[in-house]
């Protein structure tokens, strides 16, 4: 909390209300001021003039020199009417001045209302920040910091948080800019009051937690000194559209539903059909073939007995309690099938069919959805292929089962990646815990399953594909509580496609879609992919590499090419080259040809033999100092690829057992032997490539982001 | 040419002589500005005033307010010495600020000479921009422009060329920075006068072409505005450093020794074995194994008989002429044997043996580079795996033979590469025309290979992987004459090595060697790959696609999930979604369902079945409005893996057949059995993945940025 006084709460609280009741949207610069004043948002000294006497007036009274602006409801952008004159000072020229704003602002304007000029306190010079808050679709209330200035609005160098926030998440946005530096002072200039800015920042965020009703705050600009940070002006914009309130479950709600949809024991399939080539004849097939231990019970109103089962006409006729529900009826005929799963009592329906929102029919989905509600059930879909749950055996999709159990689970708003990602995991033998399809997200969604994720034993990662958040906040909320446990890889569609939205102020205009995704994902500790690949690629490989305990990366490669472009991916993904001690590279040195190079990367060299490569991945495992290693392997005929990888794979597993851990990645070049070396090192713990230098460490960097985002690295 | 008069350069000349004779290297301003006189760069009226009473003179003359500056060789950065003062008018100020500066000075470097205060007319207000000019080791004098200012100092956005630029040139600099915008007027602001500063580049890229004992040039700030623009300040920094003249061949001998190694009749191989293991051995097998049908000399002085071919003790012995002499015989001996290849007039030795300049042996490199350059011999190596030349089933390596024939020449400097880039070209049968090692480039190195390949009709995609270029102009102009005929891919190791380089001026901090090589390497023309693996999907791949004929690209999905990432890529590889004219969208919605959506992507929607695939890349194939396809694949029942890449073959073979070709790019997602579609596609002229949306996008748009360079899209 601010430490905002009640009573100036309650002032600001009618002063909106008296600017909502005049029709008006946008507050004028002394409303504005008298907000900022309540708010304690620091502001120039400065006073309304309703004539030229008392311009005059206020300017002695204020001193030094003055800025003065036009005052008027109809008047949003002042400098391009020409309503501000900045830098007068003495009688003569405030007078001119005065009259010279009103002029042209007649001539901009005529018929606009003009309350008067406002005349403030000139700032003294510094850095021009912006300091701002918008109302984002997807997370609410979101405050915006970036460096002032035409420059900055071009170059889009600006940072987001979830409003409020604390002091240190404040001062955090100003090292989360590109200019952070100008910030702590170049050549030679001061550094800003880094707390003093980081206070508006608060502020800012406090107010609008305070009053949904306000859209967008700008301060801009805020001049930074090393004294201070002052708010040159501050625009208000306010907004009638108020978010609908979303049902909520409470975390025990969830993992009791989930659960029960993730591990059931009995499972009821409405449609399941004896017709081969209908999705319930697959799902039925799908059920039973990939050895569903639990109850499978088919619901066909024109069948008695379905793959060898008894069926039902309808799910209320099915004995006992029932887990799931799965729907493979058309869309049409869903409604009236929901209800009787209401009835008897089903918390989970997983409903295949399409032609709900995505298809124009948004009415049906509501309906669905509002008989959902009513029952307390829980929807998976519309519009989805099913979903997987491999330890329990369940394969509830019309695709085909996959039975390689492991720690990866899956997420996709599209069924088309969906199906990549099946084909990906097969094609790799990943091991998975859960694929699940979410489609329309009528219902559950990433939160949900994060919420359930985070405490399934068999999950040690979570990859999700998707194009939007129904409810950013609680996708956070339920990120942060995951992170700390696992890492969760997210992979944000449409990126790009938010393109120009119409915003009212600076902060909205650079507050594209993308940006406040990317910062609000990263803030919440979030990896982000920056695609479909890299996403696939991440969620094999992080539960394969223990997680690091400091940020020393080394380099060990038999071919000084690979070390090159080692480097450089190093760098890429924000890791740290180790500088290596005396003692250690002398301890290095000792194992390789005088003409080779330690230092990082350690260069043994190509045509070594396969001691040389173990003496120094050995050394690497050995020494505390080192937290995790990037191996470079020349496929040569002295040391070849599965020489290699059995000699690696066998000093890590060796290391393991004596309880020492780092994450080791490895990049081979050379002749295709190197694949199945690649294959057989992923199986034992490390990760490795073929042909690329910048998978493996992507993948490393990946794993270094979770581990700092779960608070393992200071 | 600038248009400089020849007693103005003579006075130049004469003028950084006495520079020099003073034993100095910085420029005093008043030199500078005689410099800049002289070659018509635009700067303030000015004046050297060597008291106080000329300094006030000096500011009257000029008028208007003034900017002091200490004028000292022995002060560089005046503004942290308190060395300047800006906007005095007035006796009483311009004294004050003179006798202050003075004061200033003397606290700050009390031994400094100090020659004056500069006065100098103060400029009016406008956009600070940077010019200058920098000594790259790789490209020479080269010419750098950014905005002015702290904040681009920090943010490093500048863009470079070789010098002397043309007028043309100097204005695409202006378009090549981020804040590019900026230039052109924002919010309100005037535009600048853009020819004028591109004047003031034009001329300082000419300055230093005319003199290359200047090592640095900085007119920081240039101040633009609409009415031109005029360097605030100039700093010209000279060297002693001349860069070696290196030995350059004539493209006619280039392609002469090229062929000869290239498409050779007769290889001898100096220290051929018959012991399994040595390198010689290899090498001979290979040769023989490999097919390669000219003579094969094998050349040991302790056998006569080597593979069952007749062994010579010395190369002079071989009879008749030989094209290729290689060498697998270690170092010490390669010079003696390199004499007796000179004496025998062969025209290529290839250097497979390593202990050279790459183990600290550059005295051992510098004599054989002697004996070759005395003889006329061209070196390739030493330190390297050897070369392919498949076209004549040449396999003069010790690696394994490679038989895939085809149209991509790959280059790389380290041996750890070429194997990976044989591995790659192997697992993806990848079409070769040769692969060459290049090693330490004592002599043959990327220039000669380019003039060689751009001849070359067997190849039409050369990629090349470099740690450094010998000589940065050579292959600036050697990739110039070869892009309008076919791609040249680049992917540079050691982008981020450069680090902290030692710099005088601002341009040459902001000169770090990556951002050179990118701008440079871009304005030749070349695509750039970002890491090892594009390197190699991007040569696989571009001469799979044809060219583009212009900026159409549509995208046709059976998942709307992989249209909205394959518009992400989209923009990220700098393509365009085309508008889709009206009657075109409605000739696309004939075929699709309802609740599908037209435009751009084109989503099919999912189960369609062949038929709708069928007819929609049918009209993007037809319709010549549209220049490229990307198609998005979704796994279904109804239209499974093989029957859409049989159909997407089909369509595009015939149309191909008819004269049409275009482009066609397609992400397949969807269980293992899309691998194999992808293969299918991409040996039929589609280039197809599996599992990423992004690496289709990659390519082409690697395809467009060549055809772009070539000239074949305005």
């Amino acid at each position: 909390m601010v430490g905002v006084e009640a009573q100036d709460r309650e002032a600001v609280r009618a002063l909106l209300a008296a600017v909502r009741a005049e029709g008006r949207d946008a507050l004028t610069a002394p409303e504005g001021r008298t907000v900022a004043d309540a708010y304690g948002i620091a502001v120039p000294g400065e006073a309304l003039a309703r004539d030229v006497d008392e311009a005059v007036a206020h300017a002695a009274r204020l001193g030094g020199r003055s800025v003065l602006k036009i005052v008027s409801p109809d008047i949003l952008h002042k400098t391009d009417a020409g309503g501000v004159v900045v830098g007068v000072e003495g009688a003569a020229e405030v007078r001119a001045a005065f009259h010279r704003i009103i002029e042209n602002a007649r001539a901009h304007a005529p018929a606009a209302r003009i309350d008067g000029v406002q005349v403030q306190q000139l700032l003294p010079p510094g850095q021009e920040v912006i300091v701002g808050a918008v109302t984002d679709p997807t997370f609410g209330k979101v405050v915006a910091f970036g460096l002032g200035g035409v420059l900055v609005e071009v170059l889009k160098d600006v940072t987001f948080r979830l409003a409020p926030v604390s002091a240190d998440e404040a001062i955090s946005m100003l090292d989360s800019i590109g200019a952070a530096e100008i910030l702590r002072g170049v050549r030679g200039a001061p550094a800003v009051d880094r707390w003093a800015l980081a206070e508006q920042i608060r502020r800012v965020s406090q107010l609008v937690t305070d009053f949904p009703e306000i859209a967008e705050v700008d301060l801009n600009p805020v001049i930074a000194t090393p004294e201070g940070a002052v708010a040159a002006d501050i625009r208000i914009l306010l907004t009638t559209e108020v978010a609908k309130p979303r049902r909520t479950y409470s975390r025990e709600e969830i993992l009791h539903s989930m659960r029960r949809l993730m591990q059931p024991r009995s499972v009821a399939v409405i449609g399941a059909s004896n017709e081969r080539g209908k999705i319930g004849n697959s799902v039925m097939r799908n059920l039973v073939d990939g050895g569903f231990p639990g109850e499978i019970h088919p619901v066909n109103p024109r069948a008695d007995d379905i793959q060898g089962r008894k069926a039902y006409k309808s799910v209320t006729d099915v004995p006992g309690e029932v887990d799931v529900a799965v729907f493979a009826i058309p869309a049409r005929f869903v409604a009236s099938a929901l209800e009787e799963v209401g009835r008897k009592g089903i918390p989970n329906a997983v409903l295949i069919p399409s032609g709900f929102a995505e298809t124009g029919e948004q009415a049906l989905q509501d309906e669905i959805v509002a008989i959902a509600e009513r029952h307390g059930v829980r929807l998976l879909g519309p519009n989805i292929y099913g979903y997987y749950s491999t330890w329990q055996d369940l394969c509830a999709t019309f695709c085909t089962p996959y039975d390689v159990k492991g720690p990866v689970a899956l997420t996709s708003q599209s069924g088309g990646i969906g199906m990549a990602i099946l084909g990906f995991a097969r094609s790799t033998r990943t091991g998975v815990s859960a694929i699940v399809g979410l489609g329309n997200k009528s219902d559950i969604d990433e939160d949900d399953l994060l919420t359930w994720f985070a405490e399934d034993p068999n999950t040690q990662c979570i990859a999700m594909h998707l194009e939007d958040l129904k409810d950013g906040r609680a996708f956070v909320e339920a990120a942060r509580a995951t992170v700390p446990k696992k890492p969760i890889v997210v992979l944000k569609a449409g990126r790009t496609s938010a393109g120009a939205k119409a915003a009212g102020s600076h902060t909205g205009a650079l507050a594209g879609d993308d940006a406040v995704y990317d910062d609000i994902l990263c803030q919440a500790g979030v990896i982000r992919a920056p695609g479909l690949n890299e996403m696939l690629e991440y969620a094999r490989a992080l539960p394969v590499l223990p997680a690091p305990r400091g940020d020393n990366v080394v380099i060990i490669t038999g071919a000084g090419g690979s070390g090159v472009l080692l480097s450089d991916a190093i760098v890429d993904n924000g890791l740290r080259l180790m500088e290596i001690p005396a003692d250690l590279d002398a301890a290095f040195k000792a194992f390789i040809p005088p003409f080779g190079a330690a230092g990082n990367p350690i260069d043994i060299t190509g045509g070594e033999p396969p001691a040389t490569y173990e003496a120094t991945i050995r050394l690497g495992m050995e020494d505390p100092r080192i937290h995790a290693l990037v191996l470079g392997y020349w496929h040569t005929i002295v040391t070849p690829p599965m020489v290699f990888a059995e000699l690696t794979a066998r000093v890590v597993e060796e290391f393991r057992a004596r309880g020492v851990e780092k994450p080791v990645v490895a990049s081979l070049a050379g002749d295709i032997e190197v694949e199945e070396a690649c294959a057989y090192l992923f199986e034992r713990g490390v990760v490795a490539y073929p042909y690329t230098t910048e998978k493996p460490v992507a993948v490393l960097g990946a794993k270094y982001r979770w581990a700092r985002a779960a608070g393992l690295l200071t």
